[in-house]
């Protein structure tokens, strides 16, 4: 049985964590982060679809495809070192050597990911110096990984982490993550930075399946202001350490494990969209009734991405036509004389709002109320098949407005 | 030789116009107009490619397609006249048999048009009763005209006409027009709402192809808000009564009258952009060195329209990794390392921010003084080919929030 335990990516057997006051660019605050596992790991991972790619992207994405194992991931916030040329891709590469030196492990074994500004270079001293400090801090406690998940944080109120533990083949395995990500946040791929750690055995073609079939309905679903970020990375290592005979086949162990990467990353999702910059409560948007799966996807996307639907949420407006607008304009083909929609929150009944295209006479005042809770749900059913999707969003507010019309200085 | 002339729709020999406060939404402001032609008009129109259509976009594409001539426009603000089902069609027809009626002219050569709120229904008596008031009011004057340009106005700052003459074989032609739009603008065949008046001859053939080619380059290169309307429509009315020969190949007249479409269309594609909602400043993009038109296009718009790019220009900050990103996820094909960037305003040189995707030593003082402009122009060089295409856009800003959190108040 899936059960959400304590902690985030140390929560996996094996799986330690360090971070540290490196200087970047933030100052009074970690800006550094080390994951480290006490084992070799298999590893998988998803990057940005976006073709101006950072270098660490560039770097995993190297080491995903060609290392026999991974081990440790150096992480760095407040430069995204993209658009940095080749002094950006030497500068992983010193990170790797210095990160495999300290912990005595193949400079290809050690991924490397960076959040920030686009444009700067990163000051590799400051991130070799980091990273030795960090390595006589690795620790597989629970305070570690919390660190970790608020040192990586940019324009971010909260860290974001989360632990599952499951059976499998009667033993107990372990599944903890950890994210970031609050502006250009529109993954295609997967989102900003997430790492998420497993105790599991697995052979590496199965991890890669389980991560690339999760992305699609997680990471992949949320939007914050619908700009693909050049840095989008998922990492997902597995050390084995759990001893559940090794999954190679897509078994009940599998499945379950699938599960357990679901709760953990539509976790991780739903906390990236609620922490958008500048949000004040989570979107979440449901198609329903559609052809195909990705007629439902390309609709919900619509809605969450749509501007006029994000500052009419905020203002807790009921102004649906701009729903129906964002729809029509998704390039989806659909009836626009027979959509249906809703709109529920935790603790009201759902109100429909459009029946057919055409307003019902809801109260307005009722619905004002729904959109007025920190998580508001609007369903949309085109009825035309059984395909479905859910993607996530935030509002758009004054704050997106005031912390991205400053955010370098 | 082209050159610009007083007025705006009412330029254009035989044509009247007059606006009435209906009282459909606002109070204490006029909120129709009308524009009539003495005698009857050929018509082209181009409309919004959003599958969910407002009724008066219905109405109107039947009448371009079907009508032997158009003689007269009935607009209304305050209320889109979209999402309303049968009686929203209904309410089109009603308009355009009362104007008829009173015009003396068929119902089916009144075009309609609605602006506003989706999803209410239009008062059709205040619709019919606005009607009746206008024609009695029907005037050639350029104040006329330059009330009905205000009468149609919503979220509008300020309203946007111009009128042009050139000669056709020895005789002056007029090319007049308004529009209006602000928010909810990314159209895709046309823009909100604009109508073009010309005494040209010319046949219905060469007009429609005419206003086809030019908003390519014009409309469809606008964005606000990244939101394509259920409503966009562009009308061009041609009466004839300059008395040119009529136009009938793409001959010498044609290209003419097209130059000066051009200047009408472009000229108002950019006040559109720089009065979307909450903008202060007119955002120009262009770019060059593109394989393909398609592909100069599709960058230059997802540029023009990526939030982060609209909140750093609103911030005077050169922050343009951000530009470089939305290339990159534009779905574009091109070499992430070769992009070079400038950016200039009225009265500065350009000064040269990125050459070959990395930071020159560009001085950030001189940078924001550029940004800080009314209008701002930055060029993309991605030096493939020799395609090249131009967008306009605005800052996005406080008050676009303030504004669409609270539209339907």
């Amino acid at each position: 049985m899936l059960k959400q335990i304590d902690g985030g990516i140390t929560a996996s057997k094996g799986f330690c964590a360090a971070s540290t006051a490196a200087g970047i660019k933030y100052q009074n605050r970690a800006d550094m982060a080390m994951v480290y596992s006490e084992v070799p790991c298999k590893a998988a991972g998803t990057f940005t679809t976006n073709i101006v790619k950072a270098a660490p992207v560039l770097w995993d994405q190297k080491i995903v495809e060609t290392s026999e194992f991974a081990q440790a991931v150096v992480i760095n916030a407040g430069i995204a070192n993209a658009c940095t040329g080749s002094e950006g891709f030497r500068c992983c590469e010193e990170t790797a050597l210095a990160a495999g030196k300290l912990l005595n492990i193949p400079a290809d074994a050690v991924l490397v990911a960076s959040t920030g500004v686009i444009g700067k270079q990163v000051p590799v001293d400051r991130i070799v110096a980091g990273t030795k400090v960090m390595a006589t801090l690795l620790n597989n406690s629970i305070e570690a990984g919390n660190a970790a998940a608020k040192a990586i944080m940019t324009t971010d109120t909260k860290e974001k982490e989360i632990a599952v533990s499951f059976m499998a083949s009667g033993v107990e395995v372990r599944v903890g993550g950890m994210c970031k990500g609050s502006g250009m946040i529109h993954p295609n791929m997967c989102t900003m930075l997430a790492f998420i750690t497993t105790d599991i055995n697995i052979s590496k073609e199965l991890l890669s399946a389980a991560l690339k079939e999760d992305v699609i309905d997680t990471f992949n679903m949320i939007s914050v202001d619908g700009d693909t970020s050049t840095n989008d990375t998922a990492i997902l290592l597995a050390n084995g350490m759990a001893g559940n005979p090794m999954i190679v086949l897509k078994d009940e162990d599998y499945l379950n494990f699938t599960k357990a990467l679901r709760y953990v990353t539509e976790y991780l999702s739903k906390r990236l969209a609620e922490d958008g910059e500048g949000a004040t409560k989570l979107f979440e948007v449901k198609v329903v009734g559609a052809v195909s799966k990705d007629q439902a996807v390309r609709l919900s996307k619509s809605i969450v991405t749509s501007s006029l639907v994000k500052t009419a949420l905020y203002g807790n407006d009921a102004n649906w036509g701009r729903i129906l607008c964002a729809m029509g304009y998704s390039g989806v083909t659909f009836d626009p004389e027979r959509v249906d929609l809703y709109i529920e929150c935790p603790g009201f009944e759902r109100l429909l709002l459009v029946s057919d295209s055409v307003a019902t006479d809801y109260s307005e005042e009722a619905a004002s109320k729904i959109l007025s809770a920190k998580e508001v749900t609007a369903t949309v059913n085109v009825k035309m098949g059984n395909a479905v999707a859910t993607a996530w969003g935030c509002d758009l507010t004054y704050d997106y407005i005031k912390i991205n019309a400053d955010y370098r200085s």
